[in-house]
């Protein structure tokens, strides 16, 4: 029997190790709320804390590396009254489980050059891959506004 | 009666026009669908006819834009006995409707160095958005193999 359990327990930590795609995607949402909470927290550095070396910000001009994204964010940072939060709906581990993505709703805040407060918002997808060392990075982030019409 | 119904169909015209966020997803699935089909036909440029101008190969190396991703696709393609085929699963439009994500297997299968052939299957997830000319093409793509080992 010590042996079977043995064998039961090796088995799991194979299972675990090979990430079955059947994993708890509340693994995806825990890390969307340590990355939202880390940018509210400590604004740019908390964004790129989560960014892989290789992560993208689709758009129109789509940036990528870390170098990239953090020189354009650090823009948007800078506006005045400048905040941006999110919380996820939903999440997914696809194929070998080192790789998933989330869905969700954003917020974009700061002051207009009139003064006004502007609000923009939208859905996002975040795709998420785990490193070597174990923590949970963001590959590529997209953003599709609720208007376009501004 | 009659004023009803004109403005009933015209609010139905609207909410088609402003892309509601329950489209049916199978206007994305088509696209998968229409995607592989031209590949499968015409190869590269089958591939690069879906591939929006803003588009993005995500990976180790992101690839940026049409001419970087047919510059590496070229030499793909060019592999000996160069397979790629794949087939979605699930896709889901997100925000207002010009947008959303598409999820499926791709197999990709070449000849190796050693005269044998290779087979590499996985999971991908594609974004696509809907272009000012009504199609729709892809904005990144995602593939996640189901083995690394090698």
């Amino acid at each position: 029997m010590k042996t079977s359990l043995g064998i039961l327990i090796c088995l799991c930590v194979l299972a675990s190790a090979s990430g079955a795609a059947d994993r708890d995607p509340k693994v995806l949402i825990d890390a969307e709320h340590a990355f939202a909470k880390a940018t509210a927290e400590r604004g740019l550095d908390g964004w790129m804390e989560f960014m892989a070396p290789n992560a993208v910000e689709l758009g129109t001009e789509p940036l990528v590396g870390a170098d990239q994204i953090r020189a354009a964010m650090t823009k948007q940072f800078k506006l005045p009254g400048f905040k941006i939060t999110w919380a996820p709906t939903k999440a997914e581990f696809l194929g070998t489980g080192d790789f998933g993505y989330a869905i969700g709703r954003y917020e974009v805040r700061f002051t207009g050059d009139d003064g006004k407060p502007v609000v923009r918002k939208g859905t996002y997808l975040t795709t998420w891959q785990q490193q070597k060392d174990g923590k949970w990075k963001v590959v590529s982030d997209i953003g599709s506004p609720d208007s376009t019409g501004d």
